[in-house]
């Protein structure tokens, strides 16, 4: 995977497990576009400690993801969804479709939109 | 939901992130079913130790559910899932179904059956 999707979906999971000071940072950089310069100089300090808390924030993401394997069963999960969306396509192109089933696919792409979304 | 069945779920989700200690007490208490006092004398504690243990291990996790949502998140893809389930039921229950259709409602029922395990 991307490597900044990867932690964006890590920062997704477990940000909220993070403290204020981390957070600022990963935000000023990931969110906001900030430099490392320009974050150093906004929180005044050197450009070298906004590198090393930014890898210290990922590492904590990382190791938080080690052990509970969210975000690769999100994943999964929209894999799942995804799946059942490409088989509902296939079945929409059936030109003797009847009342009860054209309905049923109608509900289900419902669902899996709001998996997907 | 059922308090255990609650506690349960959130051990499984979070139980990673205990300390050694904690999940020692945890598993003896709701996975191996002894009681306090047995656990007590196993661990050369006082009994209201125990429960103090146990009722902070409980609060621990009910915190990283408050600050992370995952298993309000997972039993939403389940419902989901059982929804899609629900609805594959009524469209097998009509007789004309073509070759096409058929074949789909067999793959998302393995789909959902894989979720739903």
């Amino acid at each position: 995977m991307d490597e900044i999707l990867q932690v964006t979906l890590l920062y997704d999971f477990y940000g909220e497990l993070l403290t204020q000071k981390q957070k600022l940072v990963y935000e000023m950089y990931y969110q906001n576009d900030l430099s490392l310069s320009e974050i150093a100089q906004e929180l005044s300090i050197s450009r070298q400690a906004v590198r090393d808390q930014l890898k210290r924030t990922e590492k904590i993401l990382e190791e938080y993801e080690k052990k509970l394997c969210l975000v690769e069963r999100f994943m999964a999960q929209k894999r799942a969804a995804k799946r059942i969306e490409e088989i509902i396509r296939e079945m929409e192109k059936d030109e003797k479709l009847t009342q009860k089933v054209f309905v049923g696919i109608e509900k289900i792409k419902e669902i899996t939109n709001e998996i997907l979304d």
